[in-house]
């Protein structure tokens, strides 16, 4: 497809899927788990979430080298551990996040169509991708849904030195009728993992808060900040109110990790994963419709808010994600030829034939 | 009690007690009711929460003026609306906050007892005094609570001018063995308006990024950015991330307003409110004793951080509070004597004998 001026080239989502799946395939995931593993990255670039799509598809990155060496079960033996009407324990045997996270966000739906609430922990699972995918699944059956996940070692306590748990990221999807639903998606610390890449990739600044560098102090080098590994919760100084994105950050591990057994903040290689999924019938409450209508009237009125000086819009949780996957449904995923570069090598090494460009 | 030289008193807190309790019967409450409304303001009293406690308890302040003028019904008859095994809708008849919300953490851990995990909505309550009293309320069961409650137009979405939701709190308890409970409670904003009546009380200028004025710019001046009412979400910018303290309060505002029908944000006069609750009981994932073990091995390790220069201590959601409410329970809670003129003043106008000093 067309490649513009600054080196990026619009890819088919669908032919993108296709490929990606093939090579998940070939890594020895089955066709339905390769399939869905390949929807979750690509739903991911498709909504602008770049970090967490295809370019973790790469010779030397995460998902393709967890299953090369092995360290990611191809073929999990995903399990209830134990269970009730509204609520189940499961294993993943250290599968692929995206299947594990799939699997037990379908059973959250499952058991809330019948009692109306449940809520899912999983522990041994790996790196799920982006959190709203599971959340999102709950819409269609005008459920809330609720994914979270813990993550590697690289956020401080406020007052702290040194990291002592993840980025760990919350999304919360709630269905509407003509608005776009409400969808929530956010790391609890300042600024994710991957806008310090972006501003190392572009050698842009980065703001205060966002991150401390070796010493504990404040920095504006996306360079130094990565070395560092000292982010800074949500709020970034006391005065900010930091106490409550670090608050919020250890919720997450306590409902992923301490809840599954699964707890990545205690654990030195900082693998395997813990999830936890929710999902909210609506209608257990009040009828679906007068629900969503609801949901219709208060979206419109954060939108109609008058922006500030400088500003054209207020938007929406999730709303600039929706313009944007209808933007690159229509036109393709913008992918940067080294992206592009790495998917023709992966597939060169597995034998997919590569037929993205 | 002893008078120190800031012009507080130490009242002891069950004296404390049992004196509102007294004023809220002369009131029209029930001997219980008052009991229990009385204890969700002392407790927040004792942990250092004074803007929820009794100072909301004065001649012309909140609960005293609302029961008087009858717009908060004395006597309410609090129903299920709606209910399963794991959920249920709860109406308040606009019946004190306290006294609803009481009754309906109760149905939720109740619930959870038989079912592993329970989710309540409230409509038509009135405002419940501090979130973390129903939270907590989970803990000797060894279920993890949880309590959040929208709250009047008073903070602006990102990049908007005006107010269109509330500080929405919310608060999460979580059990443990021999470490105090993890309790999160906080507001979705920055700062919750009881910081800057006590920086307009002390004439303290308030840091950056907490409101705006009326001209919707930053200002320092707590009492402008009170008349302004124009507060900043959780991150106070679009750089520090506060789309996602939006995001937060808009999903509190969901729980507890549109799941429920009683959306505050939507509503001119702003009464009454809405409330969510939740409870998990813990052993429906694990065994109660391992969690509360990883509990406090998480709590130990977070505590063992070494702090920034300049700090001494880093510190665990919760913990300040408790070390506050074991020190004002052996002391006494410290009140200001114009607190404890107006203390008075209802006992006086009420009825009831003052014997707190």
């Amino acid at each position: 497809m067309a490649t513009d001026t600054t080196g990026m080239t619009r890819v088919d989502h669908k032919k993108l899927t296709r490929f990606v799946s093939r090579n998940f395939e070939k890594l020895g995931v089955s066709a339905a788990d390769a399939e869905i593993a390949a929807r979750v990255l690509v739903a991911s670039d498709l909504r602008g979430v770049d970090t967490h799509g295809v370019i973790r598809f790469q010779p030397s990155a995460w998902y393709v080298q967890w299953l090369k060496e092995g360290s990611m079960t191809p073929k999990p033996n995903i399990r209830i551990v134990n269970e009730s009407p509204s609520s189940a324990l499961i294993d993943g045997d250290k599968g692929m996040g995206m299947v594990v996270g799939h699997r037990a966000m379908e059973i959250a739906i499952d058991k809330a169509k019948k009692s109306g609430v449940a809520m899912v922990s999983v522990r041994n699972s790996r790196h799920y991708g982006m959190s709203a995918y599971y959340s999102m699944m709950a819409l269609p059956h005008d459920m809330i849904g609720i994914a979270m996940t813990n993550a590697s070692r690289l956020v401080v306590p406020t007052f702290g030195r040194d990291p002592k748990f993840g980025t760990n990221p919350m999304s919360f999807a709630v269905p509407t009728n003509r608005e776009r639903p409400f969808v929530l998606d956010m790391a609890t610390n300042t600024a994710a993992a991957g806008k310090l890449e972006l501003a190392a990739r572009l050698g842009n600044p980065i703001p205060d808060g966002w991150a401390l560098d070796e010493k504990a102090e404040n920095t504006n080098d996306p360079r130094v900040a990565q070395k560092a590994r000292k982010l800074l919760p949500l709020g970034s100084t006391r005065e900010g109110a930091s106490h409550k994105g670090y608050g919020l950050g250890i919720l997450v591990e306590i409902l992923c990790g301490v809840l599954s057994g699964t707890i990545t903040a205690l654990n030195a290689d900082q693998d395997p994963r813990g999830h936890f999924f929710g999902a909210i019938k609506v209608d257990t409450f009040r009828p679906a419709a007068e629900f969503k209508n609801d949901m219709d009237r208060l979206i419109r009125d954060l939108k109609s808010t008058t922006p500030i000086a400088g500003q054209e819009r207020v938007y929406v949780a999730g709303e600039i994600e929706f313009e944007t996957a209808d933007e690159r449904g229509e036109h393709g995923v913008p992918l940067h030829s080294s992206v592009l570069k790495g998917l023709r090598d992966v597939g060169t090494e597995l034998g997919v034939a590569y037929d993205l460009e």
